[in-house]
Order: structure tokens, then C-alpha cells, then sequence
């Protein structure tokens, strides 16, 4: 057996309390190399009591999800003293058993080594406080993502000077403004009901020079051509009267050169009561600017990337904790909204975002924290931070099968199952699963155009554990290559709007919500045959999708509920079969 | 290559920051099968400005400890921008490479990969606030752990009722009481001052009804039979003149049944205003007694082990959290201690523990909090909770080698090599080693009255990264089997102490701060020969010791700093030498 391959880590994605006495227990082995795993269990301080032998009492795992390199093992136990010792009894195809614990492989445990309550693993107590808390209505949630200055110009009178023409065939410039505002967002609502869709992600809309308003120059103010308060707060109430939750953006990392805690610090200097909101290594600040309005190489001081306008916060000063706490509850408590999407959220201190996790779901117990995180996020999804992150690795994955045909069915199967092997399973039902946004080409631009194939791999992403969302304009068929093209303004023509689509999109939508507490990780089967024909089983419900060239026959049981290239059981090119079982 | 060996977890012990601009890696590999591992890195924001294809430079890293299943490798790397990505290339000794990242096992990385910052692990920016903080005091630090019921009688007039005759060689009852106090200490500190020690870890000094006052009546009075707040601030203060740091003991797990809140429950039940300071299943709450006073199987209520006297605190209470957070903070501010021991530190919610950390470390930056966890414990030494634990796990290792010969001495280093691979290099220069405490045998009476045994086991432990500590009276030579055995009176009569003891204990102590700075895991090398002749090189100082029966010839070169059984190059049985390289 190989040992070195076993694994399973105390207090993380690894062991999750599901329940008031219930916890959900995960244990690696190296692939194809463990014939049986047994887990035992029970209350510490039962041994030395000699109230039971719980360590004779073996309780199975199933084996379910399978990377390049490791099976991952599952089994949910319940614990009434609410706490717990644990170990694995792990026997090796070869014949070959260990009992693996916190103190490493045991061979053969003696009989003092198996009462010693400290040779097991241990959750000491099951602490609700500790627990990761998944609200129910992001898992039932559809998202649709508005960048605000591209969704629709609802009041005209507030356009910026040099406003350019509506219009969703160009590919808008960098600096371009092209009116869009919260007047828009209102008049369109019922676009977005019918659509079926119950949040709104919004880019940010506080008040700041760029047309995309990561450059905050103030975080208590909608930026004016945007509206006001008054009509973001009318915004709010009339989605949440439609059943559409809002998550706003918060740019915590950095603020823009346009705020007046920067320019305070540009004129005061070391002087400024600013000083030490940054992290400034010498006085005065500067930099040389370079042809690339967000690139310099020699800030003498922190920014976002490369970018001289985005100097970064010190997060890490108290006073900038309370001023950023005091904007992440303002917005809660005034206008009532349900969600922070967290910019650059990997870049901030984790002392900064347990405070924050905090101060909001103190207003509201069910808020959605969402980071924007591209790597791995095990250190933001154990509880204490994060509710879930922009799942762009996990849709990569999927693109480089269904698009780019980087990677094979199985490859592809094993990379989402190692990706979902990073976090617990209520942290994967919170994942936000973008296929396209702000920061990528468009999905349809992505798929060469190719209709089929952009509603397969919609299709397919709606099926995934976690909350999908729907970049504005892709219900219509807007294409776009990466930023800025991307933000082109949404297409309101009706002779533009691709009306098949949105037909598909409704429906799409529909069998989500219609799914969506199915779509758990713990019931997540794959089958995948030589012709690229991939089955995601979750039990009550299932996806097919066919990736490859030929047609394939497919087991037809069940009512299918969406389906596309599908005809009397045959599941041809670009053709996806969602059904019950 | 084992690529199921292959491991590194970002953002926990297996990376650390060590400097504003430097930070410590950690990868391991399974045992034996890999020939060399290069790390690449630098800032991720530099590959898309093409600044820089740091992913073309590697950087060799060090094979140093190994396990029966791994082998750990280490590097120290700068980069100056505080943000970090980085990957690993493994070569196994089969010839195979590959690169490990973020996204898993890369066979042939292409240039697409290569330039996609995303790919690899990420230390997204280098945060102080997030990194663990290791006081320098600590390390140089030899404790000395006072039961005070049973250090010295000061003063008789406080003395408990029943109070019996002061005698270090009874064998004391589960209920006696001896009249150790206080000013028993303050009478004896120049006896501290001459063993060398520089810290004293007080057993629990608060109102309590038990001899060792585990089930606290009151957190903010000292019990009345040990002194007064005034007594214990001189205390405070003696101990400091002398270079002496103080820690108390905070049992914030549980209450003591005496205790107003529980009296207050008992008489009001449901409707007691501390109802919700405990987890009770129902009122009133009931327990039926056994022989054993520690013992019920059905209390109502949650409490500590199966002890009816002492109900569990519930922490997720903030009226409980800031009840407990003004008593840690009290004792610091009114009277200047130096740390806090945690008692049952496992079973309290880590929120609670992240508030304490930064309650007292805004106190003083320095402030050393020392867990009670007898399992490993990292999920509480990622630096955000404790400074250290309480090193059971790794003296019982030892423990099962020098005295129990239950493993031999390869065994007893793998698995020493193993519990410091737990935790970062700073944490286990932190973390408490304990051969003997209040709730264990003595070391002496372990070693079957060995004394030379004894000795090579505490020279032996107190060469270990990490903090030693002596329990009173193992400098006179005590002996005590498990509690309430291990807590006789301490020998004062000259004539019942081992003055050779005595003499070597202060030998050792003052050798351990000597070179306390040297005992780094950066810095460990073990060798082992088939004799049991041990060495563990810190490069600047070495300990050999030989644990078997056969006299063996070592490396005579150096200074020795301390030694036993070594003559003429020759080290037999129990023998031990300390010297510098």
C-alpha cells in the first residue's frame, strides 16, 4: 500500500460539521491503491471511563471522487457528546491493512496504543460558531452579473461628458462611457424575472472616475451617473419584492488615486493623518507614468499590480478596518443588501476579512460573502471568512475540454474532482461558477460562435455544485473578446437579440432552480465512455453531455428535462441530455 | 515517481513568513524517492507585464527531515514586491520531473501554463498582521511549573481546614490539602534565581474549592488559602526584578459548580439570566452522584469529561466571550503577567481563541499563549490563536524510546521528525516540552529511579527546539506516580533533596540558555547508529546520547558543554554529550 499517499488533515475541508451531532469525515489514498476504508469513532473521554470500545466498532467509507492521483473516501457519522476521536482502518488492494491517526500509521496498534484517546484524530468539539455556515438561497440562487456602464441607460440626464451612442455592436474603447445607470437596471427588472433569474451581481457602483469604478473614490456615495441613494435603495426593495437578491462589489484591496484620503497624502505627505493608511515607502509618493495608463514600475508605494491609481490599503491599521467595516455594514443596514462580492479578496489580510465576516452576517445571518479568488481558496472556505469564490478555476477546467480540447473527459473529471477536493462539500454548494465575466471573453466569442456548443457548456456549468451566474448579454448572444470588448452595451434590439437563446436560457435557468439542493458533491457521480460521453450522476438528476465527434446511444430512463442534439436516444456532437433518473 | 507523496499546502505551516520580505517553503515527497526539488517564484503581476520569466529560475531546496513516510525539503526566498507565486519542480531518482503547483502535477508544462500566473501556489501578499509571532523571550526561557497547594507554606494562618503536616514523602490523597501558598513562593524565588530558571508556570491560583483549583469559583480573586491580589502583585514583581517571566493558568473551558453563575442556574433555572452562559439540554439541571466524585453519566448538561462539577462554558456566547476576555485581560493590566496557560484549550471555539490573541497581544505584542492540547495541533498555530502547546505528543515519543524502549531510536526521530512537520519552524520554537507535569507520573519515578536515565532525558529533551520546563522538584530529585501522586509536598528538608541532582540541574539549565537560539528545525540534523548512539546537529552545537548498552566511540571535536558516562571519547549506557562543533 502506499502510505505516503493517505491522507487527512484535523479542523479543515477534510471534516465538517452538516449537523447539530453530524459530521462529514473525507480521507485520500493514493488512486486505485485502497481496496477499503473503515472509520472509528466516538467520544474521548469514553475510554478511559471504559464506557465503550468504539474503537472495535468499524463503520465503512465509500470511495467517490477520483483525481490524477488520489480517491477520496466519505462517510457522515453522528457523534451525540459532540465530541469526537477518529481513526481509518485502510486496507490496501494488497491485502496490507494500517489503522491510520493523528500520531501517523499504525501497523499493528497495541491494545494500550488503541485506549490512548490522544493517538486518534480529534474535532474536540463540535462548535457551531466554527462551522461553515452555506445559506440555502445562494444554492437556489441563478445569478445574472450587470457591469453597470454597459447594461442600459435608463436616465440620460446623468451621462458623463463625451457619452458615446448605445450601441451593442462596437467594441467600446478602455476610457469610453456609454451612459448606463441604476435608472436602466430598474426599467429592465423584469427582463431578469422573466429570464428567471434571482440575484443581480453587480460591478461596482459607487462613485469613481473609471467607467468600470474599481478606482473607488468614495465607497458611501452611488456614483453620480449611476442615481443616487435614493434610487439604489427603490432598486433594492423592487428586486427584492421580484425575489432577486443584490450583491454589490466591494474594492477593499486598494482605493483610487482619486479619493480624498490619497490626495491627502499627495499634498500632506508624511504629515498626512492619511499616512498610514498605505504602505508607503518613502515620501513623497510617486511614480513615472509610462504609455500604459495602468502600468508603472516605480511607485514608491503598494498598488494593485502594477497600476499607480490603486494604492493599496493597510489593512492591517485599525482605523481602516473600522472606516472599510463601517461602508460594508452601511450598505447592509441602509439599502438591505444580501451580498459583498470581495475584490482582489486574496490580497487582504485574513484578520481583516474574519472581522468583516463578523460585522456582516451579525446584520445578517444568511449574507453571501463571495471572494474574487483565481488560485485555490482553502484559507478564505473554512468558516471563519468566506461564503464561497469566483469558481474561475473550476470553469477553466471545463473549458479546456468542451473549448479548447486541451484536456481529455477524464483529465478534465479529475481536475474539477481535485478542485472539489479543495474545499468542503457546503463550501462547494457556495461557489460561484462563472463561465464568462468582466475579466474574461465572452463564453459564445469563446466557443468560435458555435451556438451548440456555447449552450452545452452553459448546460453543463448549471449542472456543477455551486451557484451559477449569467454574464448580462448572454441570454442574447453577445459576444466579446477579452476586456474591454467584453463590456460591450447590452443588445436591446430585438432584431439583435438572439430570441432562441433566451428561449434556452429560460429553460436553463428553470431546471437549475428546479435541481438545485440535488447538486451536492456527496452525491456526484461520473461516468465517462471511450467517445467522450460524460455522465454527471447526482441520483435524483443527471447530465450527459457528449464532447466528442460521434454519436453515442444513452441510457434514456427517466424524464429528461432540458436536452439538446438529442433524438431517440441518440446524443450527437455538442448535445447535452439533463434528466431524472 | 510517488506523486501521491508529493505535498505543500499553502498558506499553513508548510510556508512561513520569516521577514518583512522573506519567507520559508516546505514541500514534501515521499521517503526515498526523490532526487531533487527546485522551487521557482516571484511576483505574480510580473509574468503579464513580461517584467520577468522568473519561472525559468530555480532555486534548489534542501532535503532535512524525513519521516517512516516522507521526506521533508526547505528553502528561505526573498521577494521584495510582498506578493508571491511559486511552484516546485520535483525530479524522482527514477529520472521523472515534474512540476507541482496550485493546479496539481504538471508532466510537460507548456508555455501557456508556464505564463499563467494562476498556476501556481500563491502567497498572495506577505501580511505581518497573518503571520505567526514567535517572542524571542520564549525561546530563551527555561519554565519551572509550581503546583501551589504544594511549593512551599508561607503562611500557616491561611491555611484550609484539615490542612495536614508538610511532608514530601506522603503519598497525598485526591482531597488533602497541604497549605502551599503564595508567600511560599515569594520565600523561595532566590532558589529559582539559583536553579537559573527565568519563568514559572503557576497551576491555577484563582477561588476554587479543590486543592488544585481547576473548577475556578472565582476568575478575578485569588483563592484566599494561597493569598491576596496584593500579594500576588508583589509576587509579580519579585519574579520580574529577578528576570523571572510569569504565566498563570486560565481554565476558560468550564466553571467550577461553586461558581455564582452556576448557583444562579441551579436556584433560577431556565429563567436565570446565565441559562445561556452554558449548554444545558434541559431544566433543572440534574446529575446523579457516583462513587467516583468526578464522575456522572448523565448530567443534563454539557461539562467537562464526565465531571458534574465543572459545566462547559459556552464561548459562542459574547456575553461569556467578553466575560472571559475582561478576566484574560485583567491579570495582564492590573498585574503584568507574562502569558497565559490554556487549560482544555481544544474544546474552546477557535473564534473565542482569535479574539483572546488579540486581546492580550494588544496588551503586550509579547505575550505568550500556551495551549493545553495533547493531540497535534495545527489548527491552532497558524498565528492567528496560540503562541504554543503543551508538547505531550512529542515527549511521549521520547518518552517511548528512552524509557519504555516501545520504539527504537530511528522510530523515535521519524516520529519526532514527524510532530515538528506539523507545525512551522517559529511554532515549534515555541511550543512547551514537558517530560513531567501536575497530570503525569514523574520523570524520575518513569525512569524507575534512574538518575542517570533521568538526566539523559532531560538533557536530551531540553535540546529540542522549542521551550523546556522542570516540574518542581525534579531538581531535588521527587518522585510521584500519576496524580494526585505526582503532587506531593515539595522537599525542603536538605537532607531528603539530591544535591547531585541539583547541581546538574543547574548545569543544564544554564547550558539550554546558552544555546537557545541554536535549536532551530532549519538547522536539525539527526544521525543514528546501529548502537543506539544518537546525534542531533544544530551545525553550532550537538547532543549525542547513547540509549543503548553497548559503550561507543564519538566525535570527540568541540567544547563540551555537559556530559555523562563519556570518558576518553567513550559514551556508555545513559550517557549524554552536549558540545559545541
Amino acid at each position: 500500500m502506499n502510505y505516503a499517499g493517505i491522507g487527512h488533515r484535523p479542523e479543515s475541508e477534510d471534516i465538517s460539521l452538516v449537523g447539530t451531532d453530524k459530521v462529514q469525515l473525507r480521507l485520500r489514498t493514493a488512486r486505485d491503491d485502497v481496496a477499503q476504508v473503515a472509520v472509528v469513532y466516538g467520544d474521548p473521554y469514553a475510554i478511559p471511563n471504559k464506557h465503550a470500545r468504539w474503537f472495535e466498532h468499524r463503520v465503512p467509507m465509500e470511495r467517490r471522487l477520483q483525481t490524477d492521483v488520489y480517491d477520496y473516501w466519505m462517510v457522515t457519522i453522528t457523534e451525540p457528546k459532540h465530541r469526537l476521536a477518529y481513526g481509518f482502518y485502510v486496507t490496501g488492494f494488497d491485502g496490507d491493512e494500517v489503522l491510520y491517526v493523528d500520531q501517523g500509521i499504525k501497523k499493528k496498534p497495541t491494545e494500550a496504543e488503541l485506549t490512548n484517546e490522544n493517538m486518534y484524530f480529534r474535532l474536540p468539539y463540535f462548535h457551531q460558531i466554527d462551522a461553515f455556515h452555506a445559506p440555502q438561497w445562494v444554492n437556489e440562487t441563478v445569478w445574472y452579473q450587470i457591469f453597470p456602464e454597459r447594461f442600459a441607460n435608463g436616465n440620460p440626464e446623468l451621462n458623463p461628458a463625451g457619452t458615446k451612442e448605445w450601441d451593442s455592436t462596437v467594441h467600446p474603447g478602455r476610457q469610453d462611457f456609454y451612459g448606463g445607470d441604476l435608472q436602466g437596471v430598474l426599467d429592465h427588472l423584469d427582463h431578469l424575472v422573466d429570464l428567471g433569474v434571482n440575484g443581480i451581481y453587480f460591478n461596482p457602483i459607487f462613485k469613481a472616475p473609471s467607467n468600470h469604478k474599481y478606482d473607488t473614490e468614495d465607497y458611501f456615495e452611488i456614483d453620480p451617473h449611476f442615481g443616487d441613494k435614493k434610487l439604489f435603495k427603490r432598486l433594492v426593495q423592487e428586486a427584492h419584492k421580484r425575489g432577486i437578491r443584490v450583491m454589490l462589489d466591494a474594492v477593499f484591496n486598494h482605493i483610487g488615486d482619486q479619493s480624498p484620503q490619497w490626495q491627502d497624502v499627495i499634498k500632506n505627505g508624511a504629515g498626512s493623518k492619511y499616512a498610514d493608511w498605505f504602505h508607503i515607502h518613502e515620501f513623497p509618493v510617486h511614480y513615472t507614468p509610462t504609455d500604459n495608463f495602468e502600468f508603472t514600475d516605480d511607485a514608491n508605494y503598494e498598488t494593485f499590480s502594477y497600476t499607480p491609481h490603486m494604492p493599496k490599503l493597510n489593512t492591517a491599521n485599525p482605523e481602516v478596518q473600522d472606516y472599510l467595516l463601517s461602508i460594508a455594514t452601511y450598505w447592509i443596514k441602509e439599502f438591505d443588501i444580501d451580498a459583498w462580492r470581495l475584490d482582489v479578496a486574496n490580497e487582504i489580510d485574513h484578520h481583516f476579512w474574519r472581522r468583516f465576516h463578523d460585522a456582516t452576517t451579525a446584520l445578517k445571518p444568511d449574507f453571501y460573502i463571495l471572494g474574487e479568488i483565481w488560485h485555490t481558496a482553502e484559507p478564505w472556505l473554512q468558516g471563519d471568512q468566506f461564503t464561497g469564490v469566483m469558481n474561475y478555476a473550476y470553469t477553466d477546467d471545463i473549458k479546456r475540454h468542451f473549448l479548447t480540447h486541451e484536456i481529455d473527459a477524464p483529465q478534465m473529471i479529475a481536475e474539477l474532482n481535485a478542485i472539489l477536493m479543495h474545499y468542503s462539500d457546503q463550501a462547494n454548494s457556495m461557489m460561484f461558477n462563472v463561465l464568462d465575466s468582466h475579466d474574461t471573453a465572452r463564453i459564445k466569442t469563446l466557443a468560435h460562435d458555435n451556438m451548440d456548443l456555447t449552450r452545452q457548456i452553459l448546460a453543463f456549468t448549471f449542472m456543477q455544485p455551486g451557484t451559477p451566474s449569467i454574464y448580462y448579454g448572454t441570454e442574447y448572444g453577445m459576444t466579446g473578446e477579452n476586456d474591454p470588448d467584453d463590456r460591450k452595451p447590452m443588445v436591446w434590439d430585438p432584431e439583435l437579440q438572439d430570441q432562441t437563446m433566451y428561449g434556452f436560457m429560460q429553460r436553463l435557468v428553470r431546471v437549475r432552480q428546479q435541481v438545485a439542493n440535488k447538486l451536492t458533491v456527496g452525491r456526484m457521480k461520473w461516468a465517462v465512455d471511450a467517445d467522450n460521453v460524460i455522465t454527471l450522476d447526482y441520483g435524483a438528476v443527471r447530465i450527459t453531455v457528449n464532447t466528442g465527434d460521434q454519436a453515442a446511444t444513452i441510457n434514456s430512463q427517466g424524464d429528461v428535462l432540458l436536452a439538446q442534439n438529442y433524438e431517440n436516444g441518440q446524443l450527437t456532437r455538442d448535445g447535452f441530455v439533463i434528466a431524472t433518473n
